[in-house]
């Protein structure tokens, strides 16, 4: 049985992770979660999965939480050191980083340190500090694994290959709600369009950032850092269908594809199980009915987020770091209402534009560049709000 | 550089075959051709790469290719045993069987048995023998790879993985020049229009068997010998567009795909170059161009040369020679206008009925099963013809 500690237990990753623990019996025990203030789904986790550690955001969740369920022989415990301890709780063998945006990268961080193989949804991390985690794992020994069907994809047809037959990387995008709409109308959106997402059941972030394709710029930064490829050998594909996951081009010009039916539960298995292959629970493609797949090349005038993403890997030290913060603090001032969506390029570029961009060398680094640049992007975001919120 | 045979060096194979070699100078040494009786493009081709042995289909074919060039240096041999030399020539690490049909079968043979390894584009002797051939590898140590771009696509897509965790293969097909034609005007079915292939430019024997599918019906018995994978888990899937080269799904549900530009120079290349990647020569697949890819099932009515394939596999022993036998006596009777499009899979199917199908212990059994299926197959075309020749 393999040890699992989940950051993130109640939100859609993490629920998707504890259905694929349930339809493998005896190959997981669930020993620690952590979860923000849905203590609610995070009571009946507890109850089915008889964790020995669990964290929420603060003591309030915490109370709310003892109202809810007998916690005795569990260990409860809240906020930033708590998603410590689950991260790096003893019995743990695997992480599953599933927490949303930049409150994963410390207990993340610490995971890897811990030399924990960590199943990776939280491409937030990644994009802030990939250098420096890379460096831990390495270190420890981890294991890290991609939880996103784009880099589960590109693991998976990377797997065997030597690095010098690998021309390019192409990140399919399913181009998201906006994909054909005209530019002129993007003033605009609503955060009920934004959130409809075509192919994904996803939470709202990763649903805003793939309505700015924001998302494909944070995958291609995660993918520079999972798979040592330097930018320009990463390109971004639109796919409507989100059936083909990703692609690798070989130098000698033939790529490789991996395919499947869009549930989040294949790439959860695909790290959870790895090297194993299990027999998946769920109905794979049907080939008995005619299926169209299309690709055309992205829209980076529509879409400047992309663009902004490439900017700052190739800015390096903490621009990525900045990139992410800005956005984050743009999508959450979208979905409160506080900004429209052309908010989220104008904030993200205004804070890239303001530097000053310095070496990442420590994670004290990285959290003053993302603390930095999220006072910035709400000073912006403040500035422009009276005149132009949905 | 590595000493190359080339067998069917003046064919659509043989000559592209010798592109690649140009391609990569120093890369190898082509040390015997053999071909049939294009005397004039092997005369060119003796000048430009000066083998060692050349062999041509009779006395009066290497006469005539006297008569073109100088031939002091080379040794020149004709007929079967010419090309038996050719497949076996000491300087050859590596013998191209791109024959077209059973003539190949002997020098493949013996090529195998002789260590050599082969790069196989004559499908139809691994139909005819493939127990023998592989078991002639297994004792040689001899390397069989493909030159087909389904099998190239997966043999390349199984690189690596563990047998338990393919769960099918899927071969896709481009469905020919009628696919879309409805069943009753089959009938009157002109041999221009079955050479018309949509996508891929081969010689004319593969292209009418692209026209009936029964190429992909020897493809699904050529992928069962060469991965070892038995008939119910390979499938067929029509694909107009012949981008994706062929798929395979994995346990979990996930596939793998190849892809890839429609150039026979590129499995050609692979199979040289295995188990090293070059840099081909040719521009890969546009994705600046919007692409769209279709997939379908297979009309196994109005192909009925994919159905009659399966049951020669599940038959076994010589089943599969008298089915490959069959058809070439149709196709060759189709191209000389003896017979209509339709006798092809008619007249297949009165010789696999009229059986015995026997065991495939020798080369013996398996020549002997070719000539009888010939035999009934010509018999067969003779009793028709007279009434439905286009």
């Amino acid at each position: 049985m393999k040890g699992l500690a989940i950051l993130g237990s109640t939100g859609s990753i993490g629920t998707n992770v504890l259905r694929v623990v349930d339809a493998f019996p005896g190959r997981f025990e669930v020993t620690a979660l952590a979860a923000g203030g849905n203590v609610e789904v995070l009571a009946a986790q507890i109850e089915r999965h008889r964790p020995k550690l669990v964290s929420v955001r603060d003591k309030g969740a915490l109370e709310r939480l003892a109202g809810l369920i007998d916690l005795s022989g569990v260990r409860s415990v809240s906020g930033a050191s708590g998603m410590v301890e689950v991260a790096t709780h003893e019995a743990a063998q695997m992480v599953v980083a599933s927490a949303v945006g930049a409150v994963g990268l410390v207990p993340t961080y610490r995971a890897l340190e811990a030399g924990k193989d960590v199943a990776l949804a939280n491409k937030e991390t990644l994009v802030m500090a990939g250098e420096l985690m890379l460096a831990r794992a390495r270190e420890s020994g981890a294991r890290l694994l991609p939880i996103d069907s784009e880099h589960c994809a590109l693991h998976e047809c990377l797997e065997g290959r030597r690095p010098e037959d690998v021309r390019r990387l192409l990140l399919t995008a399913s181009g998201g709600p906006f994909r054909s709409r005209p530019r002129e109308s993007f003033l605009d959106i609503t955060r009920e369009e934004a959130l409809a997402h075509p192919t994904w059941r996803m939470g709202p972030k990763i649903t805003i950032d793939s309505a700015t394709l924001m998302n494909k710029g944070l995958e291609v930064i995660e993918a520079h850092w999972l798979f040592g490829i330097e930018a320009a050998r990463i390109d971004v594909l639109i796919h409507p269908q989100s059936v083909v996951h990703s692609m690798v081009e070989l130098v000698d010009g033939t790529l490789l594809a991996q395919l499947g039916v869009t549930d989040m539960r294949m790439p959860i298995q695909y790290a959870l199980s790895y090297p194993e292959k299990w027999q998946a629970p769920i109905p794979g493609l049907d080939f008995t009915q005619p299926l169209q797949l299309d690709f055309a090349p992205p829209d980076r005038e529509r879409f400047p987020c992309l663009a902004l993403a490439y900017r700052a890997l190739e800015s390096g030290g903490t621009a990525p770091a900045a990139l992410n913060a800005a956005n984050e603090e743009a999508v959450a001032a979208f979905l409160d209402g506080r900004a429209p969506f052309l908010a989220i390029p104008e904030t993200i570029q205004e804070v890239l534009e303001s530097g000053p961009h310095t070496p990442a060398a420590t994670l004290e680094d990285v959290l003053e560049a993302d603390a930095r640049a999220r006072e910035r992007a709400r000073q912006a975001l403040t500035r422009r709000t009276p005149a132009r919120v949905h």
